[in-house]
């Protein structure tokens, strides 16, 4: 029996501890960035999902869109403006907004699960009235931002039920208000309002980054609320890297296990984060323990 | 106690046949055309679907949307052909295709459903692998129509869960093909191919029509499929009857009760048909019997 | 299509907020005067109950029968005296009320919602050990009413049984005491404390009255514990009305949504003061608020 | 330790094999005669239906009633003619078997029931619509025996809902007709239509005689269809057994394993019967086999 | 019909208020001594459990073995010491223990009842990790009495699957340690914390004697723990009766409705104690109420 | 990210068509040989079992005992004879085998699997009446081998249950005969019919062996019934393999999907069979198909 045969044995069976820990466990995870353009990366990311799936965790899918958005802008002839990041999104903005992350991007999605076995369902946040959403307070006094929302309530009964059906749900983050009105969400934080209200083990936020770097550029694989504030305060963490921190950080303090910023650019990212002790990314949890999972 | 009162007691007294015989029936609707477009005729659709729902039966809706892929097109500035009444569907086109159906009237459906007190979840094909399509054999020789497919296969799990939990699935007619391809599909097949795999009570398709009119332009109220033959033969069916029609009497042949093609134009339809003995339309069944629902 | 079409389409979608609103709650009904009697109010009382059934409520029928006693008495040549209202019942008028109520009466409305589809079940408190019975404590010292009884307690299971499997019960309210003696107990009590044990959303008083009447006659469509107890004060609740208000008035203090003393004299009464805003009567609430149902 | 003590032991012991064998069972008993007359028989036999549930058989009794309805007829002046052994009953006399058998002997069953820690529920074949009947046909010519009836037809799920629940149905033999007419039903012949329905264990006929003699008037303790054919040729069984005996074969050849005609003027003779070897009666099975229960 | 038919009666109808009382409860038996050596109450103790489980309730058999232990240690050549009453064990004694123990003991016992109709199941406190133990610690400072351990903690996941099942679980007092190390523990001990983690309603301890007897020899039938104080503060409890007794009121303290301590050497004295008021031994509960059971 | 991380994520990967495939099925593991001696191996075979089952098989686990009874015999100074390489078994070496088998090997085996995060459950044939056995009918005339049995019926019962609520079933081959007497069976052959009666994906032989070799002693990786009837025509299968070969084929006759005969000295050799294409071993179908697992 060659080298590589017990070499197999061995690495899978070392996977063995975190599938009985995550049994019936809630993951939730916000995809995003390279993994979702590059071809080997969408492949790598969906065998991951059915994987987790078919050992007996509930992975749930919040995906962002924003390139294909602006696309589908640019052909239709649409500009529109950026204010602080965010995008001023009128009524027209909204509906291309809505066609493309509910009817292309979710839909290419659910079809890239499906082909690697799983049964993913696309849903945007109006099905089943699951995200309810409000208008985001400006920040910038006189800016109105349109139809960006943030999550004002989650109902999670339409994802509970596919769950207990096998079903993956995949979400587009689109919230719908009191007048039955779209808003588009941030994705990330989408994926963090529903883990915290599912009770999730897990929410992981796939990046184009390594994770959280030291000054030195180093990556820093567990943090805690304290050490957070300590590199917010002397600026190492700082610019696109604070909001996802916050997520994160927030996640676990409403009683997510564990939160994790993984590298979306490594092939099976999110299995490697969930299956092996093999890390990365970056861990955030309320307090950091000793043994670091 | 005024008269009124009493008719008021009266009607909704005489609907209890009806809600006893379907209960926990399935009831799919393809819907479109006028319902789809004026107010009036969009929020009694609703409601009616609603109520369909809360007395016990299983609504499903199935859409279509052509002018709105037309507009969009349009707007993209992407010009398509019709042959024999179908659109050559490029891949660029098929991705408007699925943006305008999943993404915007889909969702739009959900939310107007909702919005009366629904549970509502959209859906396409692609999700939980529900409908599986094939190219469609083209009848031109030489044409080749792209991604316009036809009902290869339906999985119905995904929609049986929903059913059983209270949810109203509303299904855009797009199907996957064996290599994840997708296909744009009639909306009345995929409807008539929904009501057969599900065993459904009714197939209700709503047009802009009173329904199959003789050659008087009197309401035919009632069809079996001798007399269907009959109709064909003699050129009173004809133009775009002669697909609902053909579509309508294979449901009932496949086992589906009775088949309706109703006029949408008229507010709640669809109630009217299903809890009243006023048809707004034709009835199809296999067999006329001597008393006619 | 002619407005009387539109009318009944108007009518059913109506209908529509009352059935999402009580789905699956439980509705007691004291049935009693003139709708036990008329042919017509029969027949409809009999549509109304399996048409509530039908939407997904949980009608329960309570019923009286003080004239057929008293008919049975006379034909078996038995004198009985009544005082403060109350019928002085010994052994023998005992068993002539079991036999009327629970042989005959019972049973006759049982077999009249069959009739109109329904699957309704008759039952007397001893069925099940259902209502425990104490004698009731005389306000007239000196008098022994004998078998004249009150509710001691409600033991809930075997309605819980029946409604789980969609069969109707239909309830003579005879209770059993504590060495298994029977006795006669007041319908409407019986009704109330049903209701309370049974957190249902309503208990609905059927009367021979249009409901409570201000001293000008003119009708009062809602009322609240303080507003009972002025009109209580003042002389305009009095008579037979007195104990009808304080049983609705105790069910609403003991959990019931809502009280409802009714006009059971209307046809399809109960459908009305369930299904539409047409109120045939008095609503009882704990506290009046803005929004009167 | 005493011998008595051991007695009790062995006894208690021995009914081990019919508790084995009989659990889950149901047990349909036809009560009547002395059995329902004398106070220490009617304990005994409370005792029994409530020791055989408690044990985990599913006993159902089906009760006559003839005595009190002659009494009741008397004391209503009401005179009816027998013709044949069947009492001609019209309207009015049908209304008093509603109200002897329906309310006051079927109440009573249920309140000795539930003396003794059962929890019986009380019906007639009206409940649930349970028991369709047509009206016997003559043998008679010119013979019009009013509203005597025979089953037509038995709807076992309000039983079965009953059973499930631990309450012990006890039925009193009305049946319901096409129009909602109302029959009095031979008791034992209910109770063979229960048993052959419910697919019963064994049906139990409680007699006031030692079960079938021989023409020694010795008791023959097993009986099967053949055997029961030579003593009725050779007049052995004759007169009041002919019926029982008949009835009995009647419900083995439709599928109940045994039917026992027994002693109902023996205390705990349903008790001996099912769970000892004392029976105390004729058993009655479609072919004796050699081990006879 | 002679006298023993009617005491046969009467003693089976005498057992139903143990019955209904204990139905689903769940009792802890620990069989030992001459119970298990004597044919004849063998026999007898198999039918009893089978008895229990047949009319509803839930036993659970907990066994010793210790001269079935001293015969193979024998066979073997194996010697070994006691110390104050406990076996010193080393590795290969515990291997002889869970030999006997588990393997020949326990399945003897598991035949024994299912040649009786039951359907045993054969643990020891390792299978599915029921039994956590720790060493004991040594009341004899310098004695290292190896494998002789205690309960540390009970899952009863096991138990309560098989009980579901119908099955009857047959424990051998072994319990496993931190490191996966075997265990053996006083088999009362195992007993007693069964029945408190499982809230039974009776811990019954089989015996060589007669149960508690007071100086003059005469047996105590009842006990509270106040009493208990008093017995072994005058020496009137002492010697091996001490830890049982400690072990049945334990086990009352700790929420088992009652215990007793049984004599094993008569035939049935489970099924004596359990369905009669025959009571066989001293029953002990935390507080002594006027009506003992 | 180094090129052993992607190996990692990589082999996870391809795990995932095999755990999909057997999702729910059961497969029954003969256990033996040197895999249950070498630490090593027995570490890694626990781990394999523990793993099948925490991603959604059940592994059924029979084990033999050989050496280990042998062993005992002659501790305790008992010589056994063996003809045809079957044990004669008196009664006293019966009594030896069920102490080894079931109270030594059975629990260590329990305590290994739960020692890596199972719930296994210790049994042997007699728990549940689960194994039924007969005397094997000698092959030599005049010989009788006592209490070597074989099948005669399996009861699959208490392993349903048990699998259900996730436990892990570990069984010894004993055997119960119709007078409750022992027997033992070989482990190989109950091993075949568990897998038979529960209708298993697998049955997989651990052997000493590293599969059936040809004449050139290179592995034969997959065989059919036709083959196998060649290789034992022509001597190729001979000897120790032959009843091995046998028992593989007779369970895929009767419906197992395959049989395995795999080297269980190979660490993990199980997990290596079942997750991976790496097969260790012969797979047995009854008819070979191009596309072997």
């Amino acid at each position: 029996m060659s080298e590589s045969t017990q070499q197999v044995a061995r690495i899978l069976s070392e996977a063995l501890p975190y599938i009985q820990r995550f049994h019936g466990k809630t993951i939730v995870i916000k995809y995003g960035g390279n993994a979702m353009v590059d071809e080997s990366l969408k492949r790598s990311f969906a065998k991951d999902v059915v994987l987790l799936k078919a050992v007996g965790m509930n992975p749930i899918v919040v995906h962002g869109g924003g390139p294909q958005i602006s696309g589908t802008l640019e052909r239709v002839g649409k500009q529109t403006e950026f204010i602080d990041g965010l995008r001023v999104t009128d009524a027209e903005t909204m509906e291309v907004v809505e066609m493309v992350l509910g009817g292309l991007v979710n839909k290419e999605i659910v079809s890239l699960i499906n082909g690697h076995g799983g049964k993913a369902v696309g849903l945007s946040g109006k099905d089943g009235d699951m995200i309810k959403a409000r208008k985001i307070s400006s920040a910038n006094i006189g800016v109105d931002y349109g139809h960006v929302g943030e999550v004002a309530d989650i109902r999670p009964a339409l994802v509970s039920t596919l769950e207990a059906d096998r079903f993956i749900p995949v979400i587009a983050p689109i919230g719908v208000g009191e007048q039955g009105e779209s808003y588009n969400i941030n994705a990330d934080s989408v994926a963090g309002a529903l883990a915290s209200k599912l009770g999730a083990e897990k929410l992981v936020l796939m990046t184009n980054t390594a994770g959280v770097l030291d000054k030195q550029g180093n990556l820093l694989t567990g943090l805690d609320a304290q050490q957070i504030a300590h590199l917010k305060d002397d600026g190492t963490i700082q610019g696109g890297m604070m909001p996802k921190v916050d997520c994160a950080l927030e996640a676990v303090l409403n009683g997510v296990a564990t939160s994790h910023i993984i590298d979306g650019r490594v092939n099976h990212a999110l299995l490697l984060e969930v299956l092996t002790d093999k890390g990365v990314g970056t861990l955030v949890r309320s307090e950091v323990r000793s043994e670091l999972v």
